[in-house]
């Protein structure tokens, strides 16, 4: 059972550089709307996981660039959960054409939680996140 | 006597839009530029503000085009400070070429006084202000 | 007849800032936003014009803030076509919460038309342009 | 004989995100800001390639980051070139705070050679950057 998002992206006059082509610094946006619209489709997003008492900074992210995206290109994200036993969240990522799907771009972030009240990393999994995985079937209940 | 303050800019590559010009919404980055620079010389920055129990957002901005800024493009920014007995902060800006002195925007802001604590808006000049301009000659001792 | 054009806005947790409201500046984005979905229904978008060799970049550009927005909260940006005699393209905007018509901010830009070829400033209404506005019933057959 | 280039980076107030933060998309921007430090230093920027008839996109990014970064902390980004016998220019980062050396973020960035004309991969090395290598001592004469 693939835990997985989409998301329709439109791409701004403004993203794409003097070359024509996105500038590859607004990728990272992208896979951020991944990551939010998987959050609000399984409740993990950044006010779900702040209310329980963690902030999930990344601490890891790469990307590799395909084909370059063009002012008018249709882009899809997909952001698929990555399972771990360790203490982290962890999204790949891919873009691509939803007409033709070619794909523009992959990559992978991985973010850790940091407990609220005073920044301290978090090495085993939090109570909240436990839960979350017995509900989507990653640990037994 | 005029209370302004200049700071150097760094075009980036990726602000340059595929007609190879500074896309015009960067042009805010810039003024928010000046008014920090602005802000660390005359002891008026946001943080300085925020240490006195307000918050000082945007009310109205605008902004001139006079000459497109290309890629590496020289650009300076000038802030100067625009006095007004109402309980607002108000910029004037200049973004112009130091070297030959071409003009190539200009804008104002202007800001009021919220309280941090619930976000009242503030009326009449908080005390910190009133001594802010007594000290820059702006309001009699 | 009003020539005006809606899309909604997905804002993202990277535009809000330290204060938890959306930085002013990506209001300019919202307005290209508005810009250039009025551009897709209307046939005037900056490749259309583009293509009839002109490039139309902003003179003038104004917003007036009047409630700030918070991640989460739902944004429409409406563009609304200004009709003047001068060779100029005005848009007026408005950025407004679409289930309580809250209103954000409202602003204004001014774009004119330059040849693409040599950048020349075009103080009279483009061919093309002329042929646009009457088929929009701006101006008579 | 390590080629390496150093830049003091400004962190903006709308950079900062509302955990009081950089946002992690930003660190990119500033890998670009040692690239084209880099580049104006030893003659590899964006224009002295694409002078050279080639443009060098990205291919490969990543990041890890291992102290957030706050508004008004010092940041100083070095981009060291990695060498390699592929037709690729690969740099590596660090962004630092240059009074306490602590460590921001370490990243790598992949570019490749396309031609200008054609958009098509150059798999052998361009004769120009031969010169510029032979030039560096990072190939014999």
């Amino acid at each position: 059972m693939k835990l997985t998002c989409e998301r329709d992206i439109h791409v701004r006059f403004n993203e794409v550089d003097s070359l024509g082509i996105l500038w590859h610094g607004h990728f990272i946006k992208y896979f951020e709307d991944g990551r939010e619209a998987f959050g609000a489709k399984y409740n993990l997003g950044y006010m779900d996981v702040f209310s329980e008492g963690y902030v999930i900074p990344l601490v890891d992210m790469d990307c590799s660039f395909k084909v370059p995206i063009k002012y008018g290109d249709k882009v899809r994200i997909e952001a698929t959960f990555v399972d771990t036993p360790a203490a982290k969240i962890i999204f790949d990522y891919k873009l691509y054409n939803p007409d033709t799907n070619q794909l523009y771009a992959t990559g992978r972030t991985v973010q850790v939680f940091l407990t609220k009240e005073d920044n301290q990393l978090h090495i085993t999994l939090p109570e909240f996140y436990i839960e979350w995985k017995k509900k989507r079937g990653l640990l037994p209940e």
